[in-house]
């Protein structure tokens, strides 16, 4: 079990193993709940001893006969503890959000699992439960975030609405305040010019589309979110069922565009997966847009089995290796945009030789 | 010792082992004399009968001691006797001239040692006396050439003026009759932006820059062929010593400008050469324009010996390879240009895993 110190060292997380199902287009799954206790001011509003106070409850709460059962011990640290390309490397591993890179006073982050299941405290909200799973595994994802929810729930007062449900500080979140996302691959689509297509209809579906990081991110190596818009008026299963029906549906739909890509251009989709291939393995400058470009071809040949050898697993973890915070952290100090383009290609090559 | 039947079933020739001297830049040299007899019209008012009584007239002279002193055997062939695919691959090996592809009727080929030597019957001229060397050595193709030269002459009656010299069917060749040529590969030069001055000085020094197929052929692969474009008023001597001080200088030149980039951007060019190999290594499609490029790319880094394990060979014996008559040689089939390209790709695949 990885304590967050050897989280922030290691570029690894459990969900990047690869080993849920449909793995090959959904590389993750991920579900997280907003919860705020009652009778305390949202974490916009709270001074530093307020702040505390609400750690040291959610501290307090583990110590719970339902908490505990779930595996693992957790470990909560306060982010002021981190330093900054910690936090950023945190970021990068999905574990905090961006907005608390630099907004990291009188927070903490709590992980369980290799950060599988970790709550984020006083981000927007004052709790917020996570689970990150490997592959399509929403239903999972969400039995065990209503299991911490349920567990924690026995020692705090979480604010609750009878007409409204969870009250959260945005109103976007109020009702379930489930958030349930999936991160998938889809290059098939994207190189058959359906893309546009498939995703315009996700968003009429009461769907969002974001690229890697979230919101307001670009789109970056064929990886598009997709997660729910809606949080009331639906039960957190309804969500959850939706989500993945659509996913499903748009998994049926990228494997139709690579088997015909496949069958009617096999040379052309060899040579860009292996043309990918090989500069990985030989690259001596890589940004880390050409990287990502080359892990998705290379993504895709593993898909097709045109490429073996390799796992999915490598590349799920050299997409946080590649990082800027990550590269600073294995180099040991700050580097230029061209030093970081050579250390970068150095690593991957190295991967790809091993 | 390859009979013609060889030297058109194999990419190879001897040039290309670069042994020669100064190989890294000066891939090859060539010296070619036009010789015409006296008495008889030129090739192109030529009847058949009169064509044929120049092919049995040479023959003839073949038999004679001093051009038995040259090593080997000269076998001769008529142009006819070949299939179009094997005309088109002893153009491609700079055998026979591209004129002669489709205007083969009543023409010959004589070849020593696997080419090295040869002479064209009733191209432009009656006799196009060519030696093909590697690396910079015209003065020793120069005096091949002189020794074929004057052992036929002991036998055919040249046509010769002793006031303009040697009489050629095309005024440009009239006097020595020698066209002496280097090609030339400038990475570097091109790289450093440097090759349009570099070129354009040559051009004022008489001397004529050419792509690779010489006359109206693009520069592909950053090789470039230059060659005297005076033949008369100087000496054999003096033109071969002119385009052997002229050579000289664009190497150092060229290597120059290796040696800053790879000093001030060695990332940058071992970026460029790595990437070239992992290409050639992968790729499932290459079209013969981007082999080219990939094989400039990577014969910079053997020169700058970024690359090692790679023999130049290889890379002078590719540029026939993947040229479509030979490749369709290989494949014994006419090919589409899809199905060439990965034709291509796998022709070179397999040289590279090798």
């Amino acid at each position: 079990m990885m304590s967050i110190k050897d989280i922030v060292n290691n570029a690894h997380s459990r969900w990047m193993d690869s080993d849920g199902p449909e793995s090959d287009i959904v590389v993750s799954s991920r579900v997280r709940v907003a919860r705020n206790l009652t009778g305390i001011p949202f974490p916009h509003m709270l001074d530093t001893e307020k702040a505390k106070e609400v750690i040291n409850a959610v501290r307090l709460a583990l110590d719970n006969e339902q908490v505990k059962n779930i595996a693992g011990e957790p470990e909560l640290i306060n982010l002021d503890e981190l330093s900054p390309v910690d936090r950023q490397i945190l970021v990068d591993k999905h574990l905090i959000s961006p907005d608390m890179l630099n907004n990291f006073q009188n927070k903490a982050v709590i992980m369980w699992q290799d950060g599988t299941i970790s709550i984020m405290i006083n981000e927007e909200d004052h709790l917020r439960i996570q689970c990150f799973l490997s592959g399509l595994q929403l239903t999972e994802a969400w039995e065990i975030i209503d299991q911490v929810d349920n567990g924690l729930e026995q020692t705090l007062d979480f604010a609750f609405s009878e007409k409204l449900g969870y009250l959260t500080s945005c109103p976007t979140n109020v009702g379930t305040g489930i958030r349930a996302s999936v991160m998938l691959h889809l290059p098939g689509l994207k190189l058959t010019k359906q893309l546009g297509g498939v995703l315009g209809a996700t968003g009429k579906l009461g769907l969002t589309v974001r690229g890697l990081y979230g919101e307001g991110t670009e789109a970056v190596g064929d990886l598009f979110q997709i997660s729910n818009q809606i949080t009331l008026g639906q039960s957190e299963e309804e969500i959850i069922d939706n989500l993945i029906s659509v996913s499903r549906q748009i998994m049926s739909q990228e494997q139709a565009a690579r088997r015909a890509l496949y069958k009617n251009r096999r040379e052309v989709i060899e040579d860009r997966v292996f043309r990918a291939y090989g500069i990985l393995k030989h690259a001596r400058i890589l940004s880390s847009e050409e990287a990502m470009r080359l892990f998705s071809d290379l993504r895709l040949g593993l898909g097709l089995k045109a490429v073996t050898g390799i796992r999915f697993k490598l590349l799920n973890e050299l997409m946080v290796k590649i990082r800027p915070a990550f590269m600073v952290k294995i180099a040991g100090k700050e580097m230029s945009t061209y030093e970081r383009d050579t250390f970068r290609a150095g690593l991957i090559r190295k991967e790809f030789e091993a």
